[in-house]
């Protein structure tokens, strides 16, 4: 799909699931493969996953956008002036390279790892384009219900409160958080996991607590939480509370 | 996909996704095509509603399991001890019928409305037979994220607590489940509307919440919460409360 009628692009937020390129939607794999142009973010200096899940759709005749992040929080802290700035920088110029494309006609797709409106960098774009360009979020399976799927427990039930939480949060908001739900996920590990560990021993969860990573890839590992190694989790794992009332119907 | 090998069938959980049979996985709609027997829950007197968005993938050489529920809570109120003595009857039923299925050799995917363990009700099916029987989730797009994509609204971002609520809690429990997170799904909703847009104001968010009935499906339909009929929400129906944050990088 690429406009030759001065008509501007469309743009379409695409969720390409947690890893396995199966669980893309047959939504989001027919419109990677007929859109002309695909954009992605990827850490600097390593290839990008969300081009990763979707790359057996891609050919020769896609133009490709990657937008490298400027920094990780392992160089700037989050909390330095600095790192606020580089980001906007970043969503600023990614939004005119995409907005560059729509102008002249061509449809752009931005693969979402997850789902594109689940705390991924998807939303800055949109925010800056969607109310100028034909926009389409198409909705992907987020990393949580893969988490539960990878340890075969049942998530949440009933009338159970369901938190998702920053493992970037410090110990006493993580502790406070998770005496207010019955299930619990924890996204953005990474450096963070020594910190989460504690924070769930603190609410006295670390017996239901698994940690997981790359769920549904096929370098897919779990383990109870008190067992993962802190000094090596990638910051796409998770730690999944699943809900402990699921069982009992 | 149905042995005649001696081997016991195989228990597949299927998310199909929140309505939009174009949102379902790739896996899903290939295992579902595959598989010999396909199971699925359905209210009394109605049509199942996973079974309707995977029905374009069922042909006359599927054996098909419906499951109805014994009751809904139009008729027995949820306290009522003869509501959950109902319940464990209907899953203990279904989970006897789908191992007569499985012991034959035959392979059997339960259809899941967005994802198996997702407040779902294929878990008391799981819980029944995965110790005894090969099993594999197939995680699904949760209808949290549909609503999110149908509202083309950002749910959460950086290190924001996103909470799923039930419209089943008290006033009370829902505003403060309320007051302690940035962003927030509430599901289960039908007669519960009117107190859960009650809490909503009560927690100071009437302006920011979205009622979203049939997210993704043909029939979606969007409207402010404050703006929102009460005498007719259908159960299947969610309150996006989106971050506020997500907008401002």
């Amino acid at each position: 799909m690429s406009g030759l009628s001065g008509m501007p692009g469309r743009l379409f937020g695409i969720g390409v699931g947690p890893g396995d390129p199966d669980l893309m939607s047959v939504k989001a794999a027919r419109l990677i493969s007929q859109t002309s142009t695909v954009a992605y973010f990827a850490a600097l200096n390593h290839p990008s996953i969300a081009r990763g899940v979707a790359e057996h759709l891609l050919t020769s005749t896609h133009r490709e956008i990657r937008i490298d992040y400027p920094l990780t929080v392992e160089r700037v802290a989050p909390d330095d002036p600095a790192y606020e700035q580089l980001l906007v920088g970043c969503y600023d110029a990614a939004a005119r390279r995409i907005e560059t494309e729509l102008v002249q006609g061509h449809d752009v797709a931005v693969l979402c790892e997850g789902d594109p409106f689940f705390y991924g960098s998807y939303m800055y774009v949109h925010n800056r384009l969607a109310c100028r360009f034909e926009t389409t979020v198409v909705p992907g399976i987020p990393s949580l219900v893969a988490g539960a799927a990878a340890i075969s427990r049942p998530l949440a039930c009933g009338n159970e409160v369901l938190s998702v939480l920053s493992g970037v949060l410090s110990v006493p908001e993580l502790t406070n958080a998770l005496a207010t739900c019955d299930a619990a996920v924890i996204i953005k590990l990474g450096r963070n996991l020594a910190r989460v560990q504690q924070a769930v021993a603190a609410a006295n969860l670390l017996e239901r607590a698994v940690y997981i990573e790359h769920a549904s890839s096929a370098n897919q590992a779990c383990c109870p939480l008190a067992q993962a190694d802190s000094s090596r989790a990638p910051y796409f794992s998770m730690v999944v509370i699943p809900s402990a009332a699921a069982g009992r119907r």
